[in-house]
């Protein structure tokens, strides 16, 4: 019986059990494309779950809705960094006054496998309104002459090819291509396991933005099964937000996670959160 | 090298890498004692983990501290129904204004595991207000003279030894045995694996009770990471507490998971869970 095993440290750790396994090296990364009883398609990326068909909703609708439906005006242009399942597209692609959608993903062979493997996701890159790009990600936020409403980051752990997208001076190449009043999100990693790099993102992404608040997420193939996310704000803060013109916006939009409880209480912080973060979250 | 994975399904399940493994057979179970680097002490009954020393205080601190922030007044009288390990109880006594805590465990070898091997919960079996009675939690409730402000159920799995506690007569003793403005909590299960649990624990206890909540935390070490209490009130609204009011209550209590705002906001759901809940949460 073949068991893959991701541990979230020296003790503890996620087993899946496939029914099939399909693993290459990309340019990039080991790329190993797992098929499973309950959890259908899971997508693992160097030995780290990325996605599976049973939970990969909550993600996708908790990276993307929480900042489009922050702003009070109705937005055009979206930015993904990495995203290259298109889950997050595909959230992001539901609202119909979104015009463009720039997707940039550094390894094409993951889009590749998605469109291969994982229709429940790839099919945003059937909508006309979706750009991509096979290009390092760090490298188009430095050079794109765009402005957007809203960035993205849809990538891996702060290891390997996504390492820079951590870093002060990507956060900040993000704030000059976002319009004056752009909203910024990137996933950021399980509160339980890594409070020092969320730390961190919070302390980069406030040299540049007046408002930086996490929220999180219950994703059970995650470490521990919560995640976070850091949302970045040049204006608006997403809990001044009307819940009723909220629930009106998302209304038709079969999401399964979020909703406008949600996007309130997943700003709600565990103590032990609030106290590690305490300097950088005052 | 030993590997524990407790499966929660046929595809996912949670691996534990332990230092020091301790199996027993009680009258009522298997009872198994791991130690680990990351997670300390790990007990686990019938191959189920009970209780991790690293995240015991957000299963604890969530089944304890909201019904007792829920009253407008100070109460007396507690009965915790299992919690043989004494993580309950140890919370239930920060409050002073408790006068008298009964628990009723079915199989003392928890109990005297819990005095061996875990200090950090067992302690609260040095407290003079805490009464321990070896018993069947189900005879307890029937026969009882006493009355409650609170009644909490720690209880394991709806299958073996606890099964009886998620039925309705069971509910329904619960019910007598409150005061008339009382408060009852059970754990109830994993929101994403067990809506069809939960959607009867709900459904049982409106029978009795006026007011029946869902609420939720992430415990990292039970399936998904993500876990359920159902609240069933007589009198009080949990969600109509003065969040100012309830934050001078828990000041000082050193609690680590729940505060003010994780009060309100463990009540909001996912849309996949009200989907699934909504005949019995209208």
């Amino acid at each position: 019986m073949f068991l893959f095993t991701e541990f979230h440290n020296k003790s503890v750790g996620l087993t899946i059990k496939p029914k099939n396994v399909y693993s290459i090296f990309t340019k990039y990364q080991k790329l190993t494309f797992l098929e499973t009883e309950d959890f259908g398609k899971v997508l693992v990326l160097d030995d780290l779950v990325q996605l599976t068909e049973r939970d990969e909703f909550i993600y996708h609708e908790m990276i993307s809705h929480v900042a489009i439906n922050t702003f009070p005006r109705k937005i055009e242009k979206v930015l993904i960094i990495g995203g290259g399942d298109g889950g997050t597209a595909r959230e992001v692609l539901k609202y119909n006054f979104i015009k463009e959608v720039h997707l940039v993903e550094i390894d094409k062979e993951v889009i590749e496998i998605a469109k291969k493997h994982m229709p429940f996701t790839a099919k945003a890159f059937e909508d006309k309104r979706l750009k991509v790009f096979i290009e390092d990600g760090r490298n188009f936020v430095r050079n794109t002459q765009n402005k957007y409403d809203v960035v993205l980051v849809d990538c891996s752990d702060p290891i390997g090819p996504s390492k820079v997208l951590f870093e002060k001076e990507f956060y900040q190449d993000c704030f000059k291509i976002l319009k004056e009043d752009g909203i910024f999100v990137t996933q950021s990693e399980s509160p339980f396991y890594s409070l020092d790099i969320i730390k961190d993102i919070i302390k980069n992404l406030k040299i540049s933005f007046p408002i930086v608040k996490l929220y999180t997420a219950n994703i059970p193939t995650y470490p521990a099964g919560y995640w976070s996310f850091t949302l970045a704000s040049k204006v608006y803060d997403p809990l001044k937000v009307d819940m009723e013109k909220l629930k009106d916006n998302i209304k038709g939009k079969n999401l399964k996670y979020y909703n406008e409880e949600i996007h309130f209480s997943s700003f709600a912080l565990p103590s032990y959160v609030k106290e590690r973060l305490k300097e950088v979250l005052s």
